[in-house]
């Protein structure tokens, strides 16, 4: 069953103004006398931790992809279980860092496995349960400046991981118009926050409604 | 393309004397001069042993039954990228004490999780590299002495897993009698070393060839 609370989501690439994005709307929230539950993707639980340092750790050597894949994964499942379902189920409002989209989106543009295959074990993991609103802020990747340097790199590889990333968010978005919020991140950032807050406000009273794309 | 080497697959409950058999095994192909690769699941790769530890540490408290199932899982791809297939790559012959089986007769045992689902991800994770051979130790539960105490525990709890694994096991078998030879582990073990190398042998001169049931 659904939980009762409300779970909105921040996706894109590195350094489009996700965690400023996050803190306002937490801040708005919490002035509005709302539990909010701030969190991330991937880590934010004990074993997540663990997890993530496995995949990060430069001693683990030859990761195979499926095992990556299988880890971050398994950190989903984990994070769902203990840190966003209990939250939603005392109704706090969920507000987290990536989700899902991250990893479909990082993991196609890999070029390594199928994405829909990875897409079938990351629903599984967090028992398909979907945020009522992702909130994609979107820009060209050569446009964020945090990410420049690596972009440059892969750019000279022949390689655009970056544009893929980008293209897949944003086919997730087009495939559930009704679910999403894709905004140009490179806008003032206080007309993003209330863009953001128009949507997720309604979600508040109502959690279960979907609002027209 | 499925590889050069020979994969043959002990199973069982604990304490049915799987790692006799593998010892066995393993002297006899010794001798006759192959390169044998003795190896284990869950655990035999330095990441696998990582991953092992976060399901056996008490200090990692509640874990979600979906990330138990996927840290296996992401063992289990590990080990059979970094071990497994490189030794059959170069026509090793590999005997591997537990594989995909265990996961699904214990995961199915526990009756929290859908074994059909669990079975799709690590048929995945093991890119659904079957072995030629599966030997299959099989013992009524209540025969096998070592987990006799356990048994005793959960019989008194009114739950059977152990009957519920030996029934996955015996499941597994019958889907697929051709790659199975299912033995009663409670016989002479001569005889059982005996047996056993009479299905491997063939398996030497012809890997892909696979025996009538």
């Amino acid at each position: 069953m659904r939980p009762a609370g409300v779970f909105v989501v921040f996706e894109g690439g590195d350094g489009v103004g996700k965690t400023t994005q996050v803190e306002r709307l937490c801040r708005r929230l919490a002035a509005a006398d709302r539990e909010v539950l701030r969190t991330f993707e991937p880590g934010d639980s004990p074993v997540g931790g663990r997890i993530r340092s496995i995949v990060l750790d430069p001693a683990t050597g030859d990761l195979a992809p499926r095992a990556e894949a299988l880890l971050y994964a398994a950190d989903k499942a984990q994070h769902l279980y203990a840190v966003v379902r209990p939250a939603l189920e005392r109704g706090a409002v969920v507000v987290c860092d990536r989700y899902v989209d991250s990893m479909l989106a990082y993991q196609g543009a890999g070029r390594v496995l199928e994405v829909a295959e990875v897409e079938q074990v990351a629903r599984w993991a967090t028992e398909d349960l979907q945020p009522q609103l992702t909130v994609l802020l979107d820009v060209d990747p050569r446009q964020a400046v945090q990410v420049k340097a690596e972009h440059d790199r892969l750019e000279a590889a022949g390689a655009s991981f970056h544009d893929r990333a980008r293209a897949y968010f944003l086919d997730l978005a087009d495939r559930d118009p009704g679910r999403y919020l894709v905004l140009a991140a490179r806008r003032d950032r206080d007309e993003l926050a209330e863009e953001v807050w128009r949507r997720v406000q309604p979600l508040l009273s109502d959690p279960s409604g979907r609002l027209p794309s």
